[in-house]
């Protein structure tokens, strides 16, 4: 099993034009088949570190939610809001 | 509910050292009753970053289990071996 954190950053004027795009994103991914758990969370010390935290079967399933229709649309539209890097970390169970 | 994510990072000569003592946090911080979720996981690009992922049902909850025997007797003695400081992101649902 493998679990992700992937965080975004995102100017503080724009967390109302990513808000709808996160929402569609999560919607969707929830539906692809090989998703096991796609939770998206929101720093309580800053409104725009947006972090998700993710589970797949393996690094194939991740790889095919990065090369899905909604990902690719959608993620290049929220990082043209970003004010740094997104940053992943990829994790095995302890 | 609130999400916390704790990173530590530990020396690479510390690893066997701190397994132990991660076990027996993980064991002991699962009976706790407000616990929700407490699970740990290893970097899959350095083995010395170890992510914990942890559910709360509230800041009372989370600072109860910083004050429970079993953190306050491990923590110290895995963070003796850190590299360097640990982080913690405190996390509302999207």
């Amino acid at each position: 099993m493998l679990k992700v954190i992937a965080q975004d950053f995102i100017k503080p004027e724009a967390l109302e034009i990513v808000r709808p795009l996160y929402q569609e994103l999560v919607a969707l991914t929830r539906q692809e088949p090989l998703c096991i758990s796609y939770d998206l969370h929101v720093d309580q010390k800053d409104p725009g570190h947006f972090v998700f935290i993710e589970t797949w079967p393996d690094r194939a399933a991740l790889d095919a939610h990065c090369a899905t229709e909604h990902f690719r649309r959608l993620v290049p539209q929220i990082n043209a809001h970003q004010r740094a890097e997104c940053t992943f970390i990829l994790m095995d169970d302890f």
